[in-house]
C-alpha cells in the first residue's frame, strides 16, 4: 500500500505561506478599508513594489497568475496580432488557453531555446518572418524569469532580447512568478526598470503568500483605466487589503528575498545529493528552485510508492520544486529515499 | 477641514474577515497540500456547502464575486443569447461588462421590478418576445437573492420566476452574494435545491470571508471539464486551500450565519433609528442588510462631511450597509449624527 | 385570402442589385486575379472611394455590414470601454450583440436625440460621467448618417459632436449605410475628411450592390494589419473582387449617387401622398429614403392583408423604405392602397 | 524583366466565378426578396444542397469560408475544450487564429498523419490523454477533404476517424471547401450523412462561384437560434438570394461537380506532364485539383520570372492548383514553362 502522497517537492504552490505574509494578512484585517485596491494597504504595497524594484511604475495587485499574464498579454497585443513565448511557457502549456479568452483569439507563438530560456536567433527569425494576412504576427515578446527550467536569463540576456523585440515595436512581458528566486539566483531587480520591459508580473503566492500577484506596468500608458480592465476581466478585488497584505508583511520584512534564498538553497543542497549519491542526471543548470532529473517511469513510480510526488515535465525530466517552506530535513529524508530507489 | 472618511457603512465589502475564517486560514495554513481545489481543505469546504444546502451540487470555490457570477452566465447561455436579470442587477450595473467578456457578447436584458426583484410580469412579457435573428433571445434568468435593495424574494417568489423560466428552457443562475443575509432574514436555505436552480454563488467575502465565493452546480451536467473552465478564465487558484479555509472556518461554527443575522440586526436597528428620530424616508422595505433613505445632497454632504461615507445608489437613495462587523456603538454614533444633519 | 407578401416599401435591402453593379461584376469576372483584396479591380474602386470623399485614406471591402461596424468599433474601443450610439442605432437594437463579440465585452451607451440625432447635450452629459471601475467608460463615439429615421445631420451638426468627443480624446465611427441618401439628400461627402472622423463605413448593398461596404480608414494608423484583423474576423474575402467590382460599376458611372437621389425623389413623393391624400400623420422630416408613419395596429393589418409588407419600427410608427429600384408605379399604386384602407 | 505575374494556377479562388453561377445571379436578382435568407431562392438552393448529399438538414449560407468554418467549430467545442485538426489543417495555419475569435479562446490541437489525412493512431492517442485542468481536452474533431494536399478520405477513412471521435463524445466538423474536387475525386456525398458528422462546410466559392459556402446541420439540435448565432458573427447577409442563387444556378445544371471534374481532370493532366516530361517529383497523389511538387527555390524563381505564380507550401513543396477556369492550353503552355526551367 502506497503511503499518504507528500506534495512537498510537487509545487512551490504546495507550501502555505509564510508567517510574515500572515501575520500582516491578520495585522491588516482590523477596521474598516475602501474597496477595490484604494486602500492604504494596497497603496502602501505598491509602493514597496516600486522600492523594491527602485522604479516609478503602476502597481496591481491580482488574486491569480494566469489572469494577471493573461491580462498583461492582452493589454500588449491585439486579437489578431501574436505573442512570442518560450515553446515551453506556462502561458502556452498551462493555461488552458487563457490567453485566448482575455485576448479574444490572440495568438502564441513557441520558439525554441535551451533549458527555458529563448534563443536569440530563433527570436530573430521569428521576427525576421513578413506580415501576411493570413498569420498573426508577433506584437509582444513574453519571457519567464526564473524560467520554467529552474534556470536564469541574466539581466544582458534580457537586454538582447527585448532589444530585438523593441526594434521591431513589440511590447515586452516578464512573467516573473519566481521572480523572486531569480533575484536569490543573482537578477538584480533594480535593472528591471531598463530593460524595456512593459509589464512585469512579480510573482507573491509561489514566493509564500496567499494567492496575490502582483502587476507592475512600467510603461504607465498601459495603466490608463485599469482598474475598469481589471474589472471587465473578472480581477478587481472588493476587499484589495487582502491581495496587499501580504506583500507589505513580506517586503517590509525581506522575507520575500530571504524565503527565495532559502528555497534556493535548499535546490542546490538537493541538487548535490543527486549528483554526489545517486546516479540520476540532472537535465538543467539548477539557477533558482527547481530540478530537473533525468529518471525513468520505473524509478519514478518507486519513488511515488514512497510517497514522494512530482511530475514528469514537457522536457522528459522529473521536476522537484523547493519553497519557502522546504526543510534542511526534509531534503535530507528525500536524498534517503532517493538513495532507496536507485 | 473633514474628518478621515470612514467606510464602515459605505459597503459590507469594506469591513475585513471574521475571526471564524482568519483562525481557519491560519489553521490550514500549516503543512503542504496539493493545488487547484484538489486539497482536503477543498473537499472538506465543499462537503459543508453541500449541507448547508442540503444538496448533491458539485462546488467550486472562486476568489472574486464578479468572475463567478459571469462564469455561471457563460455556462447557461451562448454568445448569441442573452440573460434576463433585473434591471439593477449587478451584473448590469456595476461589472463594467465582464459578462461580455466572459461570455463572448452574450447579452443582457434588464427587467423592471420593485425593490430589486423582478416582476413576473415583465418576465413573462420578455419570454413572449419572439426569437427573431436580429435581437439576443433569453437563454437564462439571473436573480439575486438578497436583492440589490435588501429586499428577500422568498422561496415562492423564486419558484413562480424560475418555473416561468424553465418552462421556456432557460437556465437559473441565482448570485448569493448576499445569500447569508437572506438565509438570516428568513430564506430556506435547504429549499434552494428544489427552486431549479442551475448555478447558485454564494457569498463568502460579504459574509466576512477573505476574498472567497462559493459555486455551486445544481446541475451537474454543467460541472463538466468545469477546473479547465475555471483555468481558462483566470479563475483556477493553485493555492485552492486559501480559497476554502474560510468556509470551513464559518460554516462549521455557524458564523457564517450568526454573523449575517448580527448584520441584518444591525440594519434594523439602524431602520428604527431612521423611523423614530429622523426625517428621512426608507426607500425599500429592510430585509436583509443595507438600507435605502431618501437624503438629498445637501444633507449627504453634511454625513460626508462628518466622515460618513455612503454612496447615492442607482435608485437615487442613498444606501448605508451594515456588515459583520458593525457594532452596536457605530450604528448608535451614526445616529447621532443623522439628528445633527437633519 | 392575403396576397402574396411584397417586400417592396419593407427595407433598402429587398431590391437586387442596380444594373452598373451587375454588369461590373459581370465585366471584372473575367480572367484571373490574385486574391484577398490586392487584385487591380480592388485597388480600382478603393481609388474610385477616395477619389468620391476627396480623401487620401485605406479602404477596404467587406461582405457584410455587420461586422464591418462591429469590427470598426473593436478598432476603437477597448473591451473594458464603451461605444457611444443613438439608443436606436442599428448597432445596439438590430445586431444580436454582435459588437460585443467582436470587441470581447466591449459595452454600448445609448445616448437619446429626436429623429435618430445624438442630443449634443446628451453626449456632453455622458462625457462628464468620471471614469470608474465599475463602468465601461466611452472610447468611441458612433454617428449613423442617413439616420435610422431617414433624417441627417448636417456636416455643421456632425462637427459639433465630432469635436466634443475628440476633445475628450474618443475615436469616431461613422455607419455610412446609407450614406449614399445622405448625400443625395445634401450632405457633401468631401466634407467628411475634415469631420473628425476615423472609421466610416460606406454602404454598398443599401445603395443598389450586391452584398459589399467599403471600409474607410481615415486615420492610417488604424490600418496596420488591417487584413489581418479582418481574416482574424473571418472578413477577408478570398475572391475580393466581387466585393469590389460593383464599387467600381456604381461609382464610375455615378448611379451610386444617382440611384440614391431617385430613392430619395420616390420617399418625398410617397411623402406628399401621404400628407394629402391619406390622414396618418408623418413622424419624421424625411430627408433620405425612409418614411415613418402614424399608423394604428388595424391600418397596418388592412395594409398586410393588401399585401403590402413593412415593419413596426422601434419609435413605434410603421416604416416606409424606397430604394434605387422603387419604381413612380409602385409608389402610386401605394398611394391607391393606404387610401384604401384610410 | 519579368511579365506580369500569372495567377491561374496560385489558387482555385484565382478564377472568377463560372457562367452558371453568374447566370443565376443575373437571373434572381430581378424583383424584390425578404432579407436575412428568407427568400425563395435561399430556400431553393437548401433544398438543392439537401438533394445533393440526400440528407434532411439545416442550410445556411455564409459568405465567408473563414467564418463559416470558425462558427462551426465554436458550436462544437467550448471556449475552455479543444478542436482536434490535421496539423496543416487551413484552420489551424491560414486563418490568422480566427477561431480563437469566434470560439472565445477555444483551442486547436494538431495531428500529424500522411499527406494531409490525419491519422487514425495519432487521433486515438490524441483522445487517450486524460482531462486536467491545465489543458484543453477535445471536444471536436475537423476534417478536411478533399485534403490541404489535394488527397482524399474515402468514405471508410472518415468513418474510421469520426467512430473512434463519437465513441468518446466529440462533435465532428467537415470542411469541404474543396468537397466538389472530392466528389469528382470519386468520394460518394450521399453516405456523408451516414458519416457521424455534425455540421459540414460545403465549398461555393473554390467551386466556381462568387463568395459563398453552405453550412449543412446534420445535428438539427446544433441549428437552434442559429440565424441570430451567424447575425452574432457577422455572417447573415441581408440581400441573402445572392449567396443562393450561384448554388441553383450550379447545383440544378449540374455545373458544381462537372466543373469539378474539369479541374481535377487539369490537374492530372499536369500530373501526366510532370511525370513524363519534368524532373520534378510530385510529392502526394494528386486525387483531386492540386498538385504538389519537389522542386527547388532556383527553379521556382524561374518558374515565377515567367510570370507563373505559385506558392511553396507547409510541407516545403510547391502547389499548382487547378480550377473550372483552367483551361487545357494554359495546362499544356506550362508544361512547356516546365521543361524551359528544367
Amino acid at each position: 500500500m502506497s503511503p499518504k502522497p507528500r506534495f512537498d517537492f510537487a509545487s512551490d504552490n504546495t507550501a502555505g505561506c509564510a508567517p510574515e505574509a500572515l501575520e500582516a494578512l491578520t495585522h491588516f484585517n482590523a477596521g474598516y478599508a475602501s474597496g477595490y485596491g484604494t486602500d492604504a494597504v494596497s497603496v502602501r504595497a505598491a509602493d514597496l513594489v516600486r522600492e523594491l524594484l527602485d522604479a516609478d511604475a503602476d502597481v496591481r495587485f491580482i488574486a491569480n497568475g494566469t489572469a494577471a499574464n493573461c491580462i498583461a498579454l492582452a493589454t500588449l497585443a491585439q486579437p489578431h496580432e501574436a505573442v512570442l513565448a518560450h515553446e515551453h511557457a506556462h502561458i502556452r502549456t498551462d493555461e488552458t488557453g487563457a490567453p485566448g479568452l482575455f485576448g479574444a483569439g490572440v495568438g502564441l507563438i513557441g520558439l525554441p531555446g535551451g533549458s527555458g530560456r529563448i534563443s536569440a536567433t530563433a527570436l530573430s527569425e521569428a521576427l525576421e518572418q513578413p506580415d501576411v494576412s493570413y498569420r498573426q504576427s508577433p506584437a509582444a515578446l513574453s519571457l519567464t524569469n526564473a524560467t520554467e527550467y529552474g534556470t536564469l536569463y541574466s539581466a544582458g540576456d534580457v537586454r538582447v532580447l527585448t532589444g530585438v523585440a523593441r526594434e521591431r515595436g513589440l511590447g515586452v512581458h516578464l512573467d516573473g512568478a519566481r521572480l523572486a528566486n531569480a533575484a536569490a539566483g543573482g537578477f538584480d531587480l533594480k535593472l528591471l526598470k531598463s530593460l524595456e520591459i512593459d509589464v512585469l508580473i512579480v510573482g507573491g503566492t509561489k514566493a509564500g503568500m496567499t494567492p496575490t500577484e502582483a502587476m507592475v506596468l512600467f510603461d504607465k500608458r498601459l495603466s490608463r483605466r485599469f482598474d475598469a480592465r481589471l474589472k471587465h476581466a473578472g480581477q478587481l478585488t472588493s476587499k484589495g487589503r487582502f491581495l496587499a497584505a501580504p506583500w507589505v508583511g513580506m517586503l517590509e520584512s525581506g522575507a520575500w528575498l530571504e524565503r527565495a534564498r532559502h528555497a534556493n538553497a535548499m535546490t542546490w543542497t538537493l541538487a548535490e545529493i543527486f549528483r554526489t549519491r545517486t546516479a540520476f542526471a540532472l537535465r538543467h543548470e539548477p539557477q533558482a528552485n527547481a530540478l530537473f532529473v533525468e529518471m525513468n517511469d520505473a524509478a519514478l513510480q518507486r519513488l511515488r510508492d514512497r510517497g514522494v510526488f512530482v511530475y514528469r515535465f514537457l522536457d522528459g525530466s522529473v521536476r522537484f520544486m523547493c519553497s519557502w517552506a522546504t526543510t534542511k530535513a526534509a531534503v535530507e529524508e528525500l536524498g534517503e529515499t532517493l538513495a532507496e530507489i536507485a
